[in-house]
C-alpha cells in the first residue's frame, strides 16, 4: 500500500486526515471486517505524528461504529450491516429484504404533475408525467431515496395513498403487466437533498440506480433514479461471455430459423402458463 | 429540491461550497446532461451571495469540463464520457470496450506470493496465494485498479508477463475453464492508494466490485476487488420477479410438461448453433 501523505498546510486537523484515510481503507475493503488495524505505534510511524493524534483518529472511528478497540489487542474492523439486493430483479425489494429478516416501509414524500426530464420522455412516450419522490426505510433506517416519473396518460388516477405500498402493485391493479427493463449503476456523491433524506454527509458515496421498467407491450411504465444508503450492496451473478468469433446470427428476423424460434418460444410460454410471464 | 445551506464559518470559501453543491447535483444526475443550470440571478438568490461568487463557482465547473457556458443562454451540463460494462459478464471487458470503439490496456503493477485475506480463503480453498495488482487503462485513462488473489497451488507458474493480456486467458491456457461467479457492487470513497492509481481525489466515490470467478468444477479461480473510475457505469437488465403466490410449478422435473420444455430448449439450442452456448 502506498503511504498516504498528510497535508499539513490544508487547515484540516491531522487527526481528521488520518481518520478519513483509515475510514476510506475500511469502507473500501482494504481492511476487511474482522481484521485488525495496524497498532498505534505503527500508525504513529506511518503518518509521522504523535500518539495522541492517532488516538484521536481511532476514537472517532470507534464512535462512528467502524472499529472496536480491544484492550491490549488493538482495533478490529466491525462488520457493517449491509443491505443486499439483487441487481437483476425489478421490484420485489420488500421480499428480498424479508428474506434477510428485515421490514420495508415506503413513504411518499411528494407527488405532483410535472414535465418529465428529456432523458425519460422517449421511454414514457410523453412529457406529461407524475413526479413521485419516495423514501424507503428498512426498519427505521432510510435505505433509498427514489425519484420516479410515470406517464399521466397511462395512470391518470394515481394517488399517494394508492402507491404507498408498491408502485408496481398499483400499476398491476390497473391492468398493466410490468416485466422489467434496463438499469445503470454508478457511484456518485450525495448532494444536499439526498444527504438530507438518507441522513448522511454531503459528498458521501452513494450508489445511483437509473431504472426503466417496461410492461409486456414494451411501454415505459416508470423511469426512476434511486440513491442508496452507502450500506447497500447490489448482488449479481456474472458469467464468462461467449466468444466474439461466433458465426453470424443464424436466427435473424425474417429467416426461417427466426420464425421457428418464435414458435418455440410461444409453446414454452403456453406451458409455463399465464400470469407467470 | 431542499435548499442547500452554506456554512459561513467553515473556512471553506463560499464559491467552493457552491461549486461542490452544483457538482454533486450534476454528477448525481439531479441536473441531467443537456439541461441548463439555473441562471446566475436565480443562483445568487438561492445561495444568498454576490454575483461574483456565483461566477467563480461556474467558472470552476466549466474548467472541470462539467458545464459549458453559453453567451446569453446560461450554463449547460456537458454529457460525461461514461464507460459502460455489463454487470452480468465476467471477463471480456476488452471486447465490451472495443464495441464502443475503445482500446483496453492492462499493466501488472505488482505480483507476489502472499497470504490471502480471510474472506478469500473459502473460495480459493487455500491461503497460499498470488497477490496481483493491476491497472487497466482505456486509451490513456486509468479505468480500474484491481487487486486479485489466485491460488498458488492451482497456478504455480503464473508470471506477470503471462497475465499482462488477460488473467482468465492465462488460466484457460493451463486447462481450467472459467465460468463466472457472484459479484457485489458498492459505492465507496477512494482511499489514497485507489485515488493515486485512478488519478482522482481521496474520498471521490468509486464503484467497488467484489468478484469471485469459479471454474466448471466449482473451484474458486480468482477472488478480486476492483475499484472503478467514477465514469464507470454497470449495465444490467432487471426482470420483475415471479410472484411468490404463483401456482405450483406446472413444469416440475418428471412431469410431461418438464420433458416437453427440455425438448423445446434442445431445439432452440440447435437453431442457435454450437459454440454460442
Amino acid at each position: 500500500m502506498s503511504e498516504p501523505l498528510l497535508d499539513r498546510d490544508s487547515g484540516v486537523p491531522l487527526y481528521a486526515q488520518i481518520r478519513d484515510v483509515l475510514r476510506g481503507q475500511i469502507l473500501g475493503q482494504h481492511i476487511a471486517p474482522g481484521e485488525h488495524l495496524p497498532g498505534e505505534l505503527e500508525l504513529q510511524e506511518r503518518f509521522g505524528v504523535a500518539r495522541s493524534v492517532i488516538r484521536q483518529a481511532l476514537s472517532e472511528l470507534a464512535d462512528a461504529g467502524l472499529i472496536r478497540r480491544e484492550r491490549g489487542r488493538g482495533s478490529v474492523v466491525v462488520p457493517t450491516r449491509l443491505h443486499h439486493r439483487r441487481a437483476e430483479q425489478a421490484g420485489g425489494l420488500s421480499r428480498q429484504l424479508a428474506a434477510a429478516g428485515e421490514h420495508l416501509r415506503t413513504v411518499v414524500l411528494d407527488l405532483r404533475a410535472a414535465t418529465a426530464p428529456d432523458a425519460a420522455v422517449p421511454a414514457l412516450r410523453t412529457a406529461d408525467a407524475w413526479r413521485i419522490e419516495r423514501l424507503r426505510f428498512v426498519d427505521e433506517e432510510p435505505l433509498v431515496f427514489m425519484r420516479s416519473w410515470v406517464s399521466r396518460e397511462l395512470f391518470p388516477d394515481l394517488t399517494a395513498d394508492a402507491i404507498e405500498g408498491s408502485l408496481l402493485g398499483y400499476m398491476r391493479s390497473t391492468g398493466v403487466v410490468p416485466v422489467g427493463g434496463p438499469r445503470q449503476l454508478r457511484a456518485v456523491p450525495a448532494d444536499p437533498t439526498v444527504a438530507d433524506h438518507l441522513g448522511i454527509d454531503v459528498g458521501t458515496p452513494v450508489l445511483l440506480l437509473q431504472a426503466l421498467t417496461n410492461d409486456d407491450q414494451g411501454r415505459g411504465l416508470e423511469w426512476s433514479t434511486l440513491w442508496h444508503q452507502p450500506s447497500t450492496v447490489f448482488d449479481v451473478d456474472a458469467k464468462v461471455e461467449t466468444r466474439v468469433d461466433a458465426p453470424a446470427d443464424p436466427a435473424a428476423p425474417g429467416s426461417p430459423d427466426f420464425d421457428r424460434v418464435r414458435e418455440l418460444i410461444a409453446e414454452l410460454a403456453s406451458i409455463i402458463g399465464p400470469g407467470r410471464a
